[in-house]
């Protein structure tokens, strides 16, 4: 029986490739969405797609991919991938792991099939979502939005980073915006490491993401009136930053309230403020914060949500200045296909692991694509639960184990193997079925 | 007699010229210090010089000097002007309408004596300073403060902005930073919209300020741990952006306190704020706050100094991170020179007006001239008090006025006028026995 297996040494030998694109003194990575950056990271995975004979595709908004036709033209096509931007100043495995990974597993089957394996049933697919991390454009998740039909290209090209610089411009200038059509999945996997304490914290290696958490996502405009910090006497103030430090301040008392007497159900944050005009000496005329609220309770979200707007009207009333929710977008908390959960479950016992199953509060591009496909995440786990930051780490071991999971999954699925699985079915049928 | 006249035409062709050079839709004025709008208008200035016979000089620090030799090299320098550079967005006469009117004051002496009128006992100079506004480069009064020796000008040149360009690198490529030295001043005069409503309100026209506020100005760092907003749980959270905007809070509070139950004396205004890594998504690690503490009673300021270091301390613990006060600097409330303002007194009376004696809560160069030199400080009124704003106005009678009565006041110094001066020396001196 010749079973794919995984080269664990090209395994991290890509990830060490990656990672020197945009690395930073610290030992992180600084490779946000369609900077310089992320355009040599593109050019090496379209490199490694055309080394291993994986078709390159880029579709308008930058998503690329590299397809590997085992099974026809009209068989399913079974998509694994994750993104290769990053936050700024950020780690070197989120996100980037998951596509490297993804190579890996891909490349295994093809070599296996080269071998003499049983031929797969579906067309297999590597994937580099674009502008995952909503750092440089919001909103996150933007790549894989497109895809599943939420956004449409065109206005997503026309977003702009907080320099004015739209994302099509950006794209146009690492040659990263094309015309290919995106190939159309049948099921979604994808690896990523946790960017969490969980698995860590239940000694556990191999975590199956079964459901998300909501979120809502609202920019707040804070508008006062630009004025000397001389003259201006505190009773004529309208200070668009006091407005807003007040509403920072109420913000976090939300979550306080929500996880006061439960474990905690609300995660409440501001993250980004843009002050306006931001000199020492000028009472500031026009804030921008970016509002988070996550939760896992559709409930606990809407009632935060609701807060959210009077909690704007009374900060911006105590400060004299006007106040109002520019812009929000609502995702829903949801579960991810239980057949495939199962399945990776499955996987997962089979290579003597327990499995966690978790629900993350990150947002992850499967989220997009659940809408469309039968999707899942593999979790593996993170150093102290760190992630956006330069400490960001994951063992080597566990890597591999993600990757061969990964690995077994998607062969399982290509109706090659899924002893397990097709157990649980039966017998006969096989989990390509469901793709 | 043939008393100099002011070119009211050549003063309002002048303000109109240099309002053009970063102007701003908005009908404002863009025009930061070392910008390259910035040197345009010295260039635009330097011309003025050249074509009225003043000898140009620039300092190691940028600072821009007029020079007209009227009573010989050994002569007092009697210096007026004000500064060029802007805020962001900012309006048309903030510093711009001094520099503008001390030349058509010195340019109308200058005919006058060419018309055969009584040779002046000293020589004149115009000063366009340095970033007095302190909005790219802190602190403000950065070229008065390195002429006044309580700043090197290699200190000050090694200064950054928040793109870590150096000040001296920024003059540099503007070709203004030079190594003549800075004449010394005997005396310093300086015109300048109040940038405030009190002269308006009073409804008077010209303003002698005959004191200024103290002032604190602090910047506060707050360092947490950047993380991903999803997975972290509130409870792990370091967050920098929150402990910033529990301070800016607290620092509102300071000034609510002090001015409860009495007039306003104290401004209390956090005008900056630079997060890190200012992403939607990642829990800020690191917010750097500007602070400013303003007051005319050194007893009120202290107290608010002293209480500003604890009120970080509790900002940081309550949000779990670290804060410091990074670097402040102490500007203690002082007096200008009580002659030059009884001179300045007279002059407007002589001219019909009431003055309305002030103290300016903004900083003014002159505040810097005043520890070598008699220094003093005329207004006229600001619309609204409006400044710091594409909105700031003044009526052109009052800035005719105000030049009118900057040139007559010049004149007396030099001791070609002066009759209700030299009545109250007893007769026979001079204001410029003072300088």
């Amino acid at each position: 029986m010749s079973r794919p297996v995984l080269d664990v040494g090209a395994l991290h030998g890509m990830l060490a490739e990656q990672a020197a694109i945009g690395a930073t003194p610290e030992g992180g990575l600084h490779r946000v969405s369609a900077s310089a950056e992320d355009g040599r990271v593109r050019d090496w995975l379209t490199d490694w797609f055309r080394a291993h004979e994986l078709r390159p595709l880029v579709d308008p908004v930058g998503n690329q991919f590299g397809l590997l036709e085992l099974a026809g033209p009209d068989a399913p096509l079974l998509l694994t991938g994750s993104h290769l931007d990053s936050q700024p100043q950020a780690g070197r495995f989120d996100g980037a792991y998951g596509v490297v990974a993804s190579c890996q597993a891909v490349a295994a089957i093809q070599a296996a099939v080269a071998a003499g394996a049983p031929r797969p049933r579906c067309n297999l697919g590597v994937v580099n979502w674009t502008n995952e991390e909503g750092a440089r454009f919001q909103p996150s998740l933007l790549g894989s939005s497109v895809y599943a039909g939420t956004l449409s290209a065109a206005a997503a090209g026309e977003l702009t980073d907080r320099d004015g610089v739209r994302l099509d411009e950006a794209l146009d200038a690492i040659g990263y915006r094309r015309g290919d059509a995106a190939p159309p999945a049948s099921a979604y996997v994808e690896l990523h490491v946790e960017c969490g304490p969980e698995l860590e914290a239940a000694g556990r290696r191999i975590g199956v993401v079964e459901s998300w958490w909501g979120a809502v996502k609202a920019t707040v405009e804070m508008v006062g009136r630009q004025a000397h910090t001389g003259p201006t006497a505190m009773r004529d103030r309208r200070d668009a930053l006091y407005a807003a430090a007040l509403l920072i301040v109420a913000v976090r008392r939300l979550a306080d309230e929500a996880n006061a007497d439960a474990a905690e159900v609300l995660y409440a944050t501001v993250a980004r403020a843009e002050v306006s005009p931001n000199s020492p000496n000028v009472v500031p005329g026009r804030v921008l914060l970016w509002v988070e609220l996550r939760s896992p309770h559709a409930d606990v979200l809407e009632r935060a949500h609701a807060r959210l707007a009077s909690e704007v009207e009374q900060a911006a009333a105590a400060a004299g200045v006007r106040g109002r929710v520019a812009a929000e977008s609502v995702r829903p908390a949801g579960r991810f296909d239980r057949e495939l959960a199962e399945l990776v479950d499955a996987v997962a016992r089979r290579r003597g692991h327990e499995p966690l199953r978790l629900a993350t509060v990150a947002a992850h591009d499967a989220i997009s694509l659940a809408a469309l496909a039968p999707s899942v995440v593999v979790n593996v786990p993170s150093a102290g639960g760190i992630c956006h930051h330069p400490d960001e780490y994951t063992a080597p071991e566990d890597l591999e184990e993600g990757a061969q999971v990964l690995l077994d999954v998607l062969w399982d699925l290509c109706g090659t193997g899924g002893e397990s699985h097709s157990r649980k079915d039966g017998g006969g049928g096989s989990a390509a079925a469901g793709i």
